[in-house]
């Protein structure tokens, strides 16, 4: 089969045997397939990893007839979540699966959808109803991974909340948060230009677009003086940190979703003096995200910007890197 | 009268004028205060400030003859609150009057407690009771801002809690928690071969005296591969929020106390993928830490290790900064 395999620093296509899946395993015949901003970071050689590696970690496809259970037949339309656990380590006993000690991730540390074929565990599957198309299912892991941020740190009903960065993970955030019925939800970008983001940002619930820069001046305008109680760290800069910690009021929370790899620099006596709460948060509930797209209580409506086949990888990527696209998916 | 003015970037004893105080003010002629961390990254030009200014922010006193209320007469034994809050700005009126948008902190943006006297706000005062002896007293303003750990999120009974600096505020840090009961309570230093310390360290709860090198092999041994639930950052050192994320466990919490001033460079992506919660906390709640120092839940004894007058400020800084004092106070 054909996989994009990412090898001593580099990309690149190559054909490697279809895997053979063990008895707890299912093997998915890949569809789609979404470029996510984790990827980015590995492909750039920001995030470190164990190579050699097939990337992809948001993948919708169908149960390959190799495959298949009683609960989920061959031919199943599928998503997997992207954490494989050892199951009896002692983070996987104390209730912290997907922070097992011997934890394997889909397309980080094995191999992943960015091919024709993967190999997942088939505790990992979950079914995707009819109404839910092939592209919007390309979307439950982020939107799972949008929604993990509200169970790390719950957003009270009636806060203020500033989504900054307004990318293809923080226009689903943008849309879990508004769910939560914020009095204020803002979202924060430098790319302030970019007319069909900001309009993107606006249609799906954010009442106003600020510009970064202005951070300061925001919180004067619209909280008066006094900071968001919520703010989301969605820009994969690793800079952002010091514009939250402005954005924020005093013991508020700086939720970061960023993976970026790379080391960040900021004003942590800041955030002491400010008793600010940093809330990391990583991947989430799929059911509750497969919920929400079923509901049409989040909409992936102009998210996909562009599609590329895996010979197109380079491309894909290029485009993925470039503000004027947002979801860039690999059809398979 | 004497001052030990911070100006132009250097610490000097000057005269100056005795403080003439406001009606909401009171005058406290002080008797101890001692040196904190904060002071020494003040002094060492880390920690900037708008200078130039009387340092010192945890002193006890008597309320001056020229001053004094019906609740708090002149001769009262006293201590006093640090920020002196608006009352009025939009942070006050939400309750947040520690986070006033015009704040002053003693010591820090307006006269401290260095000096013969200092004037502060009436509202600020707390009374010393008679069993709680001058030094013990001294303790009163970081063992409150120990307490706001607890308060800023809370450490569950019977949780594992890790100690990262045994230091003048680490030491009471320790006291703190094991009042919240934890099953396990271990401190962390770099001073592993200081005996005073571990020894002090033990003696005032920690069931271990732990390295900061052997942070990983500490994690594997004491909490079975897990890692601490809690662990609290009091090193003033701004490369250890990186060993904090080695010792805490997936969606544990990292209660940050330094303000060291210095930016901090640190793995926010491990942060994100273990899920972690990183919670800063400043100025507590004044009459906990009386009550505490009162019922003898707190022990000071062999925290102060030297004492100065104000004269001799250089060497006190120089002491304080000493990997083997602990808390040096001045006696004015």
């Amino acid at each position: 089969m054909q996989a994009l395999v990412f090898s001593h620093g580099k990309l690149a296509l190559r054909r490697i045997e279809k895997p053979v899946p063990k008895k707890t395993e299912a093997i998915i015949r890949v569809r789609k397939a979404g470029i996510c901003g984790t990827d980015i970071s590995i492909a750039s050689g920001d995030y470190k990893i164990i190579a050699p590696v097939v990337l992809g970690h948001e993948v919708f496809g169908e149960v390959d007839e190799s495959s298949g259970t009683s609960k989920i037949p061959s031919g199943s339309r599928v998503v997997s979540e992207i954490n494989v656990s050892c199951g009896v380590c002692n983070l996987c006993k104390s209730g912290l699966r997907n922070h097992c000690s011997k934890i394997c991730t889909i397309g980080i540390t094995r191999n992943g959808g960015f091919a024709d074929y993967l190999s997942t565990p088939i505790e990992n599957l979950h079914l995707i109803p009819d109404s839910i198309s092939d592209e919007e299912a390309v979307f439950v892991e982020p939107l799972a991974a949008a929604i993990q941020l509200t169970k790390m740190a719950s957003i009270r009903k009636g806060s203020t909340c500033a989504v900054v960065g307004v990318g293809r993970l923080g226009l689903l955030i943008l849309q879990v948060l508004k769910i939560q019925e914020p009095k204020l939800l803002v979202a924060v970008t430098n790319h302030t230009r970019n007319r069909k983001r900001c309009n993107l940002a606006r249609s799906l619930g954010a009442h106003e677009v600020l510009s970064l820069e202005g951070a300061r001046e925001s919180v004067e305008r619209f909280t008066k003086g006094i900071g968001f109680d919520n703010v989301v760290e969605a820009t994969g800069n690793p800079r952002a940190l010091d514009f939250a910690l402005e954005l924020v009021r005093p013991r508020g929370t700086i939720h970061v979703k960023s993976t970026h790899g790379v080391p960040v620099n900021f004003d942590l006596t800041k955030a002491v003096v400010k008793e600010v709460k940093i809330q990391g948060s990583r991947c989430g509930p799929f059911e509750e995200a497969i919920t929400l797209l079923k509901e049409r209580r989040v909409s992936t409506e102009g998210l996909i910007t562009d599609r590329f086949g895996l010979e197109e990888f380079r491309k894909a990527f290029m485009k993925a890197k470039s503000p004027e696209s947002i979801k860039v998916i690999f059809v398979i």
